[in-house]
């Protein structure tokens, strides 16, 4: 592990961030209120910080695979500190372990917030907050699909040959054209739906913020009520983009080069599409007969809200803490699925979940055929051994750090449903839970430990857990 | 799958239950509190039925390994079925669906009960409802330590070479032999429990029916505020021998035999041990701070509740309900863990989260060296990626169960935390749960379906989940 290396990329990272911070401060221009200066300090300081740390490092000839683990945590870090700064400057959010927590929430896509009145921040100040989704999705759809697999961590590896570019063979080299041929799908969806957006009468703003927020399956709003604040149309054009951003980009690529089939040949995309007909059938069932007699409502409110929070987006059109307990448990599971690999989707994602429900039932096969051999495949190739195994490691310590923290969240004054929900809401990147952090809720009333420790959780669920967990290992450090 | 061989084999089963009804009926003639006739009646048709079943049957040559699961499920359902008659008979639950509730809750050694006033029930009935648990119990280390590991489920197969007895080579012929040591082993500690209980003030009625609970991890008692009924000393007492019934009987076998270092030596015990120390530590600090200023008296209480629940006894010395939320997640995740492999323990076991905790830790050490290979070890030997594999199946079939049969209850009208805890506690075989199914309440008000619901999950849980579902697969009944 080189100091410089780290140093180097990170600047390299902190720099493009901080210069992304000329969109808001436009915004605060347009707007005039009072949070211009405050962003362009906030620019100042971000690239001036980043590019000396940069420039006054040697470029690495090579990054190490250990390297790589430490340069994406340490990426996201320094993004978020310095993407702090425009809300502790522009007094928006005086409290630094406030500004944190909405920036870490804000890059990691998970959407919770500490903001009790988002209407009345400066909209420079605003779009920026929704900015970091964007900017947070965009690293996320490189590091699942170009920088995961190589790592080997949980199971990505089944994506290696999913990757689009002209050579499938040699990954590494090609992550930089990887990447942007992934961040122009990204950006061409983004611009679709802004288009949408502004057709269904949002303006470019909103439309601008709403976007960020769905193609990072982010869900921050820039309405106090969210999503709910709008119309049908807009709540139906979100449902859509929302499903988009939740399945694997590399589908989307293809699809974009006329192969639509591939959607329908990828057995994680059916799956996915079943998990969320499977919610929004119950939900549905049970918002028709209690919450919503209106069928199109009651039907858009179900199908709004399972594809919201498996997605993990966390965008909002209803108080599902007044549905049904089964509803409310329903969501609570599905912010343990999760989006697809290669999503912008937090949590488990489905292709695990799909791997160990095939692996579950291969099991019972092997106790009828006990010589028989029962691989498990995912879109006709086999599943090693190995690689389940490591999708079992991850899981497990998903569900480990789930427990560990609950108990925490618990022991610093949380009742059992909101330690239970703030956990499995950070970690899985959804953003609102249940009990006091629910839909209508914020993390305002977190005591300030407890802020940290989800921030932390929720830069553990980004980056798949081991990416993380590894830098405390002592081997890591050692030469 | 021959249908006389399982009516032989269920037939044998059940007459042997009906056998066991002799006891309650020696009790209810001395209490003569007008339950004795119904047992006598109990027992005639129970003997009578199995008998009928068993000797009209051809004895099979052998019995395949795929006849076993059919077997074992059956057996366990016949018990339940007749063993619901002297509930029906003497009219202490006039209700069919509560009786086999009750019955299959004790057979499964879960605890679960549908019972309001447990006092007014008449001695033979009431010592009958503590021996379904006994039986349950003898029926589980068998079940466990003999026939598990030769039908391959989840992982049991570690326990192979575990398995006391003459020669360690031949294991399916020596079931027989096996058994006989086991049951010899958990009649010897049951005296010793009786004798210790009775010296520290218990009738010999009261004594039983305890040891009956402890030893099988049931949880029934005889009284209404279970062992918060008692003082101190039976507390403590019942404390030693749970944590006896959740270890792997065959290390008793061992230490019967002098060789106590095997309780050491055992990996999963001593991660037994360190759970629930982390458990009592984890309650203790919280329960001095504010329910029991008392150090002994809150001590105490913590250690009860966790060891209770960990071995998935069920017993209760105070309302955890009462205690704080972090108190009552660690118990809901103790749910989850159980206790040792070979033992009358329910739930997860230890032995399998265990394995999975370290298949986490590998990974993050496969990261740093891609190359190597990092096995997991259990007491030495490895554990092979089948039998890692076989675990993961097992463990993520269990959470989906849970998450099913959640979704379920709650549609049945429970509230969250009662539907997720009744499920916990019903398919861990565990008892008490948390809301409305709490350790001050009963399962009553469940609904019909809801009832049966969770009685199907006793057994699941206490089969191993694939014993049972094996039975419901095409393959299964295919010649």
């Amino acid at each position: 592990m080189r100091i410089s290396t780290l140093l180097h990329t990170t600047g390299a990272i902190v720099t493009f961030v901080g210069l992304f911070m000329v969109f808001p401060l436009v915004w605060a221009l347009v707007y005039r209120e009072g949070d211009a200066l405050p962003l362009l300090w906030s620019l100042l300081i971000t690239t001036g910080s980043g590019a000396l740390a940069w420039r006054l490092t040697p470029r690495p000839s090579e990054i190490t695979v250990r390297e790589s683990f430490a340069v994406v945590t340490f990426g996201w870090l320094g993004a978020a500190l310095f993407g702090a700064l425009p809300f502790v400057l522009s007094g928006s959010i005086p409290s630094f372990t406030d500004a944190f927590f909405e920036t870490m929430s804000g890059f990691t896509t998970t959407g919770a917030s500490i903001l009790t009145d988002i209407e009345s921040l400066p909209h420079g100040v605003l779009f920026w907050r929704s900015l970091t989704h964007w900017l947070g999705g965009m690293g996320i759809i490189v590091l699942s699909l170009a920088i995961l697999p190589v790592l080997g961590i949980g199971g990505m590896q089944l994506y290696k040959a999913e990757i689009p570019g002209p050579v499938a063979e040699k990954l590494a080299p090609r992550i930089g054209q990887t990447a942007k041929i992934l961040w122009t799908v990204y950006a061409l969806i983004s611009a679709v739906e802004t288009a949408a957006l502004m057709l269904a009468g949002m303006n470019l703003f909103d439309a601008l913020c709403h976007t960020f927020g769905t193609m990072a399956t982010g869900g921050f709003s820039t309405r106090n009520a969210s999503i709910a604040h709008y119309g049908g149309l807009v709540q139906w054009i979100i449902i859509v983009f929302m499903l988009v951003a939740g399945a694997n980009f590399s589908l989307h690529y293809y699809a974009l080069r006329g192969r639509f089939r591939n959607y329908w040949r990828s057995e994680e995309f059916r799956f996915y599409l079943l998990i969320i007909l499977f919610g929004t059938l119950v939900l549905a069932a049970d918002n028709l007969a209690t919450i919503h007699p209106n069928l199109l409502v009651g039907v858009r409110a179900s199908i709004f809200q399972a594809v919201s929070i498996t997605t993990t987006t966390g965008f909002v059109t209803a108080d599902y803490e007044k549905w049904s307990a089964s509803a409310q448990f329903i969501l609570l599971m599905f912010m343990f699925i999760g989006g697809c690999a290669g999503s912008t989707g937090g949590s488990v994602k489905v292709l695990r979940v799909m791997v160990l429900f095939k692996q579950g039932l291969a099991e019972l096969k092997k106790l009828l055929h006990p010589r028989a051999v029962v691989p498990v495949r995912v879109d006709g190739h086999v599943v090693s051994p190995e690689l389940a195994l490591n999708i079992l490691g991850f899981t497990f310590l998903y569900l480990f750090l789930f427990s560990l923290a609950s108990i925490v969240m618990a022991l610093l004054g949380m009742d059992l449903v909101s330690a239970i929900a703030s956990v499995a809401a950070t970690l899985g990147n959804v953003g609102p839970g249940l009990g006091s952090v629910g839909p209508t809720d914020n993390y305002a009333h977190v005591v300030p430990v407890g802020k940290w420790l989800l921030s932390l959780l929720m830069l553990l669920g980004r980056l798949e857990i081991y990416t993380v967990l590894v830098l405390f290992s002592r081997d890591f450090w050692r030469k």
